[in-house]
């Protein structure tokens, strides 16, 4: 649904409101999907959410409910009545349970919780006590399971049974009488084979499953990497806990690309979207890395003013502040260039620190190469546009200059690429470490560079 | 599988391989899944590779093909015979070989066609007519299709002879005599009804499809966003032509992500992961950005010329100099901490160009407290640890700072916030378009701003 027809619908749902034409808006609402409808519900008024919610079917009720966001799902909580409340949590899985609950305040948990019968209580109380960032905490415990001796017949049975309430259906899990994962059986292989095949003859042992204590990104790119529908969580005991389906993997997904992002632009991660986000909590996200950036920005002004001798000669001085900024930006980009394709190629498993001296090998000849280019360039505009033949020494000034930009591209590469690699090897977090630091470090050098070969070549 | 267990299977494979003892080497490839083994292969000598190949069974092998790097793959292709080649080609399916057919030298493309049956050489035809980044160019023609007045009984017979070649199954399209969309079944559904149900009775009506020529990213969205197993795409005439499967659609969000990040670090991204890309091919990414920015702080030098009275006075000028990179780090980054943020909500469809005055004082309010406790800290950091008391002036010099960085800092994230949301306006790269300029942007801004400051505090 496009930005315009979006608008369209949500004209055309308030005007059926107002007139309180709810027999015309009944099927309006029916034709439109579940995540959809969570948006416009998003952006309707909030004293008519609940009564637009009571006009969708039940179906369509449970599935927006689940799409929308939290504060729209305690506001509708706090106006159901308990048989309608019921009504809603049981139509929910388990994990979608679980993930409503953590964002609630602890009245609404309370109300919620005593709404479940106990078999859902306590599967939700499993789910909550996994840490947050674990592959358990976003596993659902809803799947089917299959035993080995069972006929492909009376395995199309076992799921017609188990299917309704389940979120996936294609894959079948099975398990022994101690519920250890002995195989994995997919609904495609089933409808291939025939009525009195035993699933032991197709079901697939050679099985990736993750622990429940697992990393939850660690799972997820598991998903993107084997393009699997739905993944095994077992327990040390190799026993089947529950699964992850690919739904909740892309969600992961996203949350850590979102987080990445961030990172390399110095950002605490938060967890909610921008425009939910409230201001204090972007002030909190954003302060830290500034004000340790800004800090350690004054390391790159001591080397300004303990080289006042070149940087304020009064023959050239000027000249060569002038060219600070472009060799710190210079500097920067070369470095962040190097080190956000190498964080971004660990974060895909594409590259491994047993790759550092490919990598370093591979940044040396490209730092070299783009060092000259840059260089040449840069000594062509100093000599054409600054004019700079018409003063004194001005081919040693410009020599200077552009000596600085080869050293500052080559090792800026150098460190860019190496210290996310040396940040992984260190079980740190490539992207915090050096993606903010890299600017500052580089900043520093390419400054120690530029007053060490201006008092070199021009004394 | 974890590092250390790779290089032990390697290891494994290669005494294997140098012993030829092809008996025990067999059954242990049989174990790896199809992508650790593409992996393991790529790691393998060249000359083993076609030997080891041959050993897997034949599902496997083309499951591995598939999986491999296409430098690997041409290798394979030029070891097999004719027989081997039409073997593996009719396994694989027509969007595999579509991909695989665009990373191939043309001989190798015409000895591959050569081996494809009539009819699926014209779906590999059809399949190479969409433009690259088209939905039209990930989608697959093999697909199941049911006809409305089938039953469910009939439609599983019609599913059990399809299913064969097909990637999914899962997801049913009901389609007129005219090749016309009509609707959509799961086989959950079909699990959940009874035999003699009609297929009109429980299909879904209301679909949500793609065109073929609409944008890959857009398509790839639709299913984050919708949660999908698999999109149908039609043509102009609403007439079914492929699907797209959620292991292609997530191989788009992982290429756009990459492709933002690149971006964002003033990249042109490349088509290839990291360790594959040539060093001629880096610098060619890399360089036009460099270039760019390099030239375009041009503009922030001569702010520094054309304020040398202020810049090189005797009593404070290296002071302020000293400041400079302070200044221009603080300001760039917390520019690029709210268009990187924008940017990412853009690309995630959390912000739209409407919102931008909900976003803009948002930015105001976050920026006018970050801005006040940096000049702060800046402040007493002058004061208490550069001991500018001491020096006359000393209150006004550090007053000068303090108020470009919240200046800056203002200034900052209003263009950094506003900048990608008018890009997206007018259907620029909001990712290209502000996240390298930002830097230059402000550099410029904060020094024009320091040295007025200056000018009018200090004379």
């Amino acid at each position: 649904m496009n930005d315009f027809v979006f608008e369209q619908v949500i004209q055309q749902i308030v005007e059926l409101l107002e007139n309180k034409n709810y027999h015309k808006l009944k099927p309006l609402l029916d034709e439109i999907n579940a995540t959809d409808l969570a948006q416009i519900l998003t952006d309707l008024p909030e004293e008519s959410l609940p009564i637009v919610f009571r006009l969708l079917s039940k179906d369509l009720a449970s599935e927006t409910f689940v799409e929308m966001d939290s504060d729209s799902q305690e506001l509708l909580i706090r106006s159901f009545s308990d048989k309608e409340l019921k009504e809603i949590i049981n139509d929910l899985f388990v994990d979608d349970t679980v993930d409503i609950l953590e964002e609630m305040p602890a009245n609404v948990v309370r109300r919620i919780l005593s709404q479940t019968d106990a078999q859902t209580r306590k599967e939700i109380n499993e789910l909550l006590k996994y840490p947050e960032d674990s592959a358990g905490a976003i596993m659902t415990t809803e799947y089917v399971w299959l035993k080995k001796s069972m006929t492909v017949e009376e395995a199309f049975s076992s799921i017609r049974k188990l299917a309704v309430d389940k979120e996936t259906v294609y894959t079948c899990y099975v398990i022994d009488t101690g519920r250890h994962l002995e195989g994995v059986v997919s609904v495609k292989q089933l409808l291939l084979s025939s009525y009195q095949t035993r699933i032991e003859d197709i079901m697939e042992t050679n099985i990736i499953s993750i622990h429940t204590l697992d990393d939850k990104e660690t799972a997820a790119r598991s998903f993107d990497k084997y393009n699997y529908l739905a993944m095994p969580v077992v327990d040390k005991e190799n026993r089947l806990v529950g699964i992850i389906t690919f739904d909740d993997a892309m969600d992961v997904i996203r949350e850590e690309n979102t987080e990445d992002i961030s990172k390399m632009a110095a950002t605490l991660p938060t967890d909610t979207p921008y425009l939910k986000t409230g201001v204090f909590k972007l002030v909190l996200s954003r302060m830290p890395w500034l004000l340790l950036l800004m800090i350690s920005a004054t390391f790159t002004g001591l080397v300004i003013s303990n080289n006042e001798d070149v940087l304020n000669a009064s023959t050239y001085g000027i000249i060569l502040t002038a060219c600070i900024p472009m060799l710190m930006d210079t500097g920067g980009n070369a470095g962040s260039q190097a080190s956000v394709t190498v964080i971004r190629s660990l974060a895909l498993d594409e590259v491994r620190f047993k790759d550092i001296f490919v990598v370093l090998w591979k940044e040396i000849r490209v730092a070299v190469i783009l060092g000259f280019i840059l260089a040449i360039a840069c000594f062509a505009k100093l000599m054409l546009i600054d004019r700079l033949y018409q003063v004194e020494n001005g081919y040693m000034i410009a020599s200077v200059v552009c000596l600085t930009i080869f050293l500052t591209v080559s090792i800026a590469k150098m460190i860019g690429c190496s210290l996310p690699l040396f940040a992984k090897k260190l079980k740190l977090d490539p992207a915090v470490v050096s993606s903010p630091f890299i600017t500052t470090i580089v900043d520093l050098l390419s400054l120690l560079i530029f007053c060490n070969v201006a008092i070199a070549l021009l004394g």
